[in-house]
């Protein structure tokens, strides 16, 4: 079972601190979750997540269940076992993932589409949903929702709100009996009377803890931020709240200012694939040509296996010989900077200093105006 | 500058001890050298090398001069600090991948070919290859010879073993007054009085070690071990003596009791890439449904940081997602196991037990009659 004790709450904004408890082991919180949707967190070994202080990452119960399936995974007596990982799992539910599959039919009961690697039919339904994630052992499983387009009309998104309340009720009684925690989705698009209606219902229900979800799939970042602040309040506060998706450096300041304990983001991975590099004074294009002769590392405030060691010219240079090495230490560097990031936001709020914090990171470039930032936006692998 | 001391010889075979004194340390030969074409081992961070005890790894002379390019390892002070390697290393001159190339013109004076990574046309010659290993700052670096294809008419071998007798003159004459060690390579294509001629003109000549090059270039076993056999026999007892391009168990062991001190091969990192792993029972093809369920470790006998915390089921599953993680395990045990069997080997010829050894090998199916792989033919990254 997971409890979330609060440690600290911030007397300049909605900011706190806390402790999540799980059976495998604590996490503090404000806490940055790196994705690893096949079971493994792009190009790192476990060994080297745990040098960089994961203390719990994400699975995906959709792409888990198509690869390696629930009788590997039984077999394995769990995700944990059969990636050898010890520490804490969340698991997203597939909501997010079936919808953005093009070819689908949502009805009452589930979700009916076809397996994008062999096109066998799935029907997706909350009781299989729980059915996987139990499967997959995770420490905290997500209700299956309905995630919708960032477009959709104030009609169906009402349509919806309805459907994912009905679908948490019974991703509740499917889920009865388990010590694995349960979180409860809240969605409603931009709407903030429909935030509002999809909070009461999610949260009249005995959820271990609610996310928010539907945000950050392409909205302006000024939408994110109205609807985020509208929307946390909804939220108990004695639970752990949970922002989906999200990963950029200004998101996160903003989702932690408004009392957001947990999130996630395939971010770092998926920008050191592509050879950009967080760093303490914004993005850095390693490709580009500039760097080739670049004696620095990566990011000269950065301490880390990568910077400590390597240059930019010479990540540059793997890049362009599109050497599997280079995505991996940019990857690596990537979620190196992200917990530090966290646990740097984490002192701030405990010495009360968090808006100097934010300043400062707007000072340094790291946070501006380009604060919508396409890469932000997805919760897939 | 490099010096081979020999420490032991064989009673049983032709195989010798030796330790190899490089201004980056000590290395015990036999030795296996890991390929790292570009600059990188594939896969591989450099202290995960340095897990391995690796020694010393190879650099390539015509892949570094294409990228990054002379002026950015010039700047670097050479390669050792440009990819932040602390130990020896071996640069390939080039002839094997100039002469790989389709399209090329070979003239008395160098080759003339295209760039195959921007079409702009480029002259190698001895000079150039050994201004290139200069700037590299190799610890060892290769005279630019002629590789022959293995049906090559003895007309052909003939006037080549010629060629890559003057060019080796030039490559003495150019490298006059370097502190870096240079080989020479004897080549004769599968006819032993050229291989003598060859040997002969080369040996005369004032190398710190002698290579075997053509060899295992996609003839059979058999001609390679009677060529193999025909040819170490000509090299001085007192250099380091150097097969190119080999790295299969079977021809390892075939080199060694032949008195051979230096290998290497992308064998271990392109299998690893393709999906198979090199066990003490033999190959194994990790992407075959039967690993599914797998619980045990890719090779019971290996202790090394895969084998001691990943199922072949995990890895199975990460091949069958395409995800980097899985190449880079298997990358890593292939390394791994063949640093082990290198070092078995020593121990068996420190013990005089080199032919037990050799019949444990055969009894285990790590060697058979399936002896020729094509994955042993290639010097390429
Ligand atoms: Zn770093
Ligand atoms: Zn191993």
């Amino acid at each position: 079972m997971v409890e979330l004790k609060i440690l600290k709450k911030s007397n300049e904004c909605k900011a706190r601190l806390g402790r999540l408890f799980t059976d495998h082991g604590e996490i503090d919180t404000p806490v940055f979750m790196p994705v690893g949707t096949n079971g493994t967190v792009k190009g790192l070994w476990q060994n080297q997540l745990e040098s960089l202080q994961a203390s719990i990452i994400l699975g995906n119960a959709f792409h888990l269940y198509l690869r390696p399936g629930l009788d590997v995974l039984r077999e394995f007596g769990g995700l944990h076992r059969f990636m050898s990982w010890q520490h804490s799992i969340l698991t997203d539910s597939g909501g997010f993932q079936v919808f953005s599959l093009s070819d689908k039919k949502i009805l009452e009961e589930g979700v009916k589409f076809r397996s994008p690697l062999d096109g066998s039919k799935i029907f997706m339904t909350p009781e299989l949903s729980m059915e996987i994630q139990r499967a997959i052992g995770s420490d905290i499983a997500m209700a299956f929702d309905e995630c919708v387009e960032p477009d959709a009309s104030r009609e169906y998104v009402e349509g919806s709100v309805g459907r994912t309340t009905r679908w948490a009720r019974r991703c509740i009684e499917a889920h009865r009996g388990s010590r694995q925690a349960l979180f409860g989705i809240v969605q409603g698009g931009f709407f903030e009377d429909l935030r509002e209606r999809s909070a009461a219902e999610i949260t009249s229900m005995d959820f271990n803890g609610f996310a928010l979800g539907g945000l950050s799939v392409g909205e302006e970042f000024s939408v994110t931020t109205r609807i985020l602040a509208h929307s946390v309040d909804l939220l108990p506060s004695d639970r752990a709240r949970y922002l989906m998706g999200i990963g950029s450096p200004d998101i996160i300041l903003a989702a932690v200012e408004n009392g957001i304990d947990m999130f996630d983001c395939v971010l770092p991975t998926r920008m050191g694939r592509h050879g950009t590099a967080l760093t303490w004074t914004g993005r850095v294009n390693l490709k580009a040509a500039r760097n080739r002769f670049d004696r620095s590392p990566v990011d000269e405030n950065c301490s880390c296996a990568v910077c400590s060691t390597y240059s930019r010219a010479y990540i540059h240079h793997l890049l362009s010989r599109d050497e599997m090495l280079g995505k991996i230490l940019l990857s690596y560097h990537n979620i190196s900077f992200l917990m530090n990031f966290v646990r740097e936001l984490r002192e701030a709020i405990a010495e009360e200093r968090y808006m100097d914090f934010k300043t400062e990171c707007l000072r340094n470039g790291l946070i501006g105006s380009n604060s919508l930032e396409s890469f932000s936006s997805e919760r897939m692998g």
